[in-house]
Formats: C-alpha cells, sequence, structure tokens
C-alpha cells in the first residue's frame, strides 16, 4: 500500500516506520512543517511531496497523527481534495469528535487511538482501532513495532478508549503536579514526603517524573485533556477533573522542548502570580 | 486530663479511645447523636453527658471529630458555651478554615488532621498537629494506638497537610469510577481492562475496591472533597479535580452505610439518567 503520513511528529514518524517495516511505502507532506520534522521524515526514508493533493494522488490511505485540535481541520482538508481512501486518525480526540469526522468521511474512516510513547520498541505501544475498515488499517502495521488491535464498536469506541486510558495517566500526573505545588505554597512539602515514605511510596518519585516527562509535552497535552474533559461531559459525568489537568498543563507550556525540566521550575511556575 | 469528644462516629471513636488508653477520661454528648454513636461511645466506656455546657464544665479539653461542614458550627457552639481550654479540631477542613477558627479561638486552638483509618490497629493512623499547644494535644494520645505527630508551622498547617494527602488517595478513587464510568457509557470497559492489564495493573481491582471501599462513606467525601477544591482555588490553583470528585461522590450518597455496594451499584447511580 501507498500510504500518506499527516505528520511525522514525535509519535507519527514512529507510525510510519512501523507501516514501512511492515512493506508499505511512507510519504509525508513538507509544505509548512518545522526542521525537525523534516530531519525525522528524511532519517525515516518517506517519500516527500510539496502539495496535498500531490500526496493524495499517490496514496491509496492516509494516517493522520496530529494534535487533537487540528484534527478536525486535517480531515476536511483531505475531504476537501476529493480523497476516498481509508483515512486512520489516530488521534486523541473525543468520541463524539470521531463521529463528526465519521459523519463528514464516511465508511472509509478508520477511528485510532494510540497507548504508550513513540513506538521505538516492541511491546512498548498499541494502537486501538474501530470502525468497518478497522482491520485493513491494521494489516497497515503487521510487521511493525506498533501493535495493532482491532476492537469492537463503531468509530469512536477507539478514540473514547484512548480518553478512558489517559483520563487516568495524564489525569493523575496533572493531579500530583497540582498537589505538590498546593503542598509547597502551604509549607507542608516536607510533612507530605515523610507521610508518602510511609502510606503512599512511589508518590514522591511519581511526582519528581512527572515533572521531568511531562512538562515538555505539556503544550500538547493541555488540549488532550480538554478533548477528555469534553468526553465526560457529554457523558453527563464531570468535566472538572480534566478541567483542572488542563489547567496545569496550560500553565507549562513555555516548557515545551526543554530537556528534563526539573520539579523545581515546575512548581515554581504553577504557583507564580497571575 | 479529663477530655470531651464531640462525637464519636467511626473515626471519632478510636480518636477517643485512644486517648483513655492514655491514661485519659473520656465524655461525650449524648444530646441529638445517633443509636450507633451511643452504642460506639458506650463500648468504648466514655462517660456520657446530657448538655454541651456540663460535658465542658467537666473537661479540659476537647477533639472535634465531624464532618467538616459542620467544624466551624462546634466551634462556634463551645466559644459561646465559655469554653477557655485547649481545643483540637482533627476534621478535614481546608487551611483558611482551620485560619478561621484559629482566629475564633486564639491560641488554645490546636489543628489536627488524620491520615488513614479509624485507629484499630498500630502503625496504621497518624494525627498531625500543628499551632502553639500541638505539643500539649500530642500528649493526649502518647499510649494509644493512634500515632500524634506535630509539624511546624501556626494552625492551618496540619489541615493543609490533610488537604495535600487525600486530595490524592480520595480523589483518585473518584476519578477511577469515573472513568469506570464513562468507559461503560461508551461500551470499552472490555478493551480498557485488557489495556490496564497490560500496562497498568492493578487499576482494575484498585477501581473495584474504590467502589466497595469509597461509595459507602461518599456521603462524607463530598464535604471533603469541597474543601480540598476550596484549598486549591485559596492557592490560585486548579479546583476542578476534585469539584469532579465532590461531584462523584454526591452521586453515590444514597449508599451510605450499605455493606459492600458492587461496582455495577456504584457505575448504575454514576451513569444514571438526571
Amino acid at each position: 500500500m501507498k500510504l500518506a503520513l499527516l505528520h511525522p511528529g514525535q509519535m507519527g514518524v514512529t507510525i510510519g516506520i512501523a507501516a514501512k517495516d511492515s512493506g508499505h511505502s511512507v510519504s509525508w507532506l513538507r509544505a509548512g512543517r518545522s526542521h525537525e520534522t523534516t530531519e525525522r521524515a528524511t532519517a525515516a526514508g518517506f517519500g516527500s511531496c510539496g502539495t496535498l493533493s500531490d500526496l493524495l494522488a499517490r496514496s491509496d490511505g492516509i494516517v493522520c497523527v496530529c494534535p487533537p485540535a487540528a484534527a478536525m481541520t486535517v480531515a476536511q482538508s483531505v475531504v476537501a481534495a476529493g480523497f476516498d481512501g481509508i483515512y486512520l486518525d489516530a488521534n486523541a480526540i473525543a468520541p463524539h469528535t470521531a463521529r463528526q469526522i465519521h459523519a463528514l468521511l464516511g465508511d472509509c474512516y478508520v477511528d485510532g487511538g494510540i497507548v504508550g510513547p513513540p513506538a521505538v520498541r516492541e511491546g512498548s505501544t498499541r494502537l486501538y482501532l474501530s470502525g468497518p475498515h478497522a482491520i485493513t488499517a491494521a494489516n497497515w502495521f503487521a510487521g511493525g513495532l506498533l501493535e495493532a488491535i482491532t476492537i469492537e464498536g463503531a468509530p469512536g469506541a477507539a478514540s473514547a478508549l484512548k480518553m478512558c486510558y489517559a483520563a487516568y495517566t495524564k489525569g493523575t500526573s496533572a493531579l500530583l503536579l497540582a498537589i505538590r505545588a498546593l503542598a509547597e505554597s502551604e509549607g507542608v512539602t516536607a510533612p507530605l514526603l515523610d507521610e508518602w515514605a510511609i502510606s503512599q511510596q512511589g508518590l514522591a518519585d511519581r511526582s519528581a517524573q512527572a515533572a521531568t516527562g511531562t512538562a515538555p509535552k505539556a503544550w500538547r497535552f493541555a488540549g488532550e485533556m480538554e478533548e477528555i474533559a469534553a468526553t465526560f461531559a457529554a457523558a453527563d459525568l464531570p468535566d472538572g477533573f480534566h478541567e483542572g489537568a488542563a489547567d496545569i498543563y496550560r500553565r507549562l507550556t513555555d516548557l515545551k522542548g526543554v530537556r528534563s525540566p526539573s520539579l523545581a521550575d515546575v512548581l515554581e511556575r504553577l504557583n507564580a502570580k497571575r
């Protein structure tokens, strides 16, 4: 198969490589992408195209991996260009957003949700897929490091699963950072760490790792938390947990790309007078 | 010392027993309390009083263990009755509520926060104490199953510590129940449990335990989550996590006292059309 990858970000490039390792060709759209993206795509050996219409004319299928807020726009641009092959959206979007994209694209739409880090080692990362053509899209990745798993349900199911999963992992990372900021603000960090050492072993380390690991990606997580909040609200469940998490991550956006920021860097931003 | 206990609930009775086991006498206020409270206090061998003024006239110190929403009212009633001994508030209240009670009572006020379940076995439960007379209050419990720990800081510090601690434990229990409800609503429970079994071992069990363990106490936790939300808001940090948690626990209030409700009982209430 000839696949188009929109776009080869840190996650996306490993999804493209998984397709390539499964025997498919992968091309990408050069226009408007950063220097880092160009380097990643070139290193991965993807074919480069200058315009969307050129890219779509030579592709049988599309894989979209982008920030959640851009997912609908990318889908609309593909429809506008007249593409009628299989379209896999693997973004962290609310299931009702997935259902809107389904309404736009029809049954050539495959709903996907990625669980795990960029797929650079075996067993680390799973791509969940739902919709009538889920098995077709799963075959794009049959031979790579990414494990593609089809699940029951209409388009929206894979996105719902992703939302439920990240609701806990990224939600609790944000909560831990908020708690560390509160403890600092109230002057009770030392006794909190002492108590955690007795009855909640691992939380001190997890909160420090949440700072180092999530803050550089916080600019991206804020949008994902908003999709999760909208998912809870649409199900008549409380959206506050992830509105709060989005707020925490928004306060950390200027740490984008900073290598291993410290917990102190993070707490300073969370507690900054605003 | 002659101590008054307001009131011998499930937690409070074990705090009173810890004082009694440390050589102090403990009395309680019969008026307006339930049959269950009477049974607990009688079994513990506490002295019974019919009126607040009688109780205070025979007491050198007071221990207040009550739902957070009642903490200020109890403190006011004690001030109105002219009590001037040491007053320990051990409730799950926001530090600014603790500071308000401090303003009302002056330096005879000791701020406390309990971490752990009712103190029925050694090492399970700690009472954190802050304020000028924290050491005096700690000595009330020197010989019982409850470990009293004084921490640095003015009244408010022990309450802040309790808020930070419960923010994670009770906050994540509510979040897990919300996620299970969302997964049920979206029809993705089975693949979520499969993914958790791979990458988040323990969450399936923890969410089932959260239902069984917290739902019977949810009526009480809702108020505590509101105190925590107010604590975050007062520190200019997001209150959404615990507004969400309060919402979850409020939906479960009719499970008060139900023995071991199932996860299905809980999810039915969380997802009920409202």
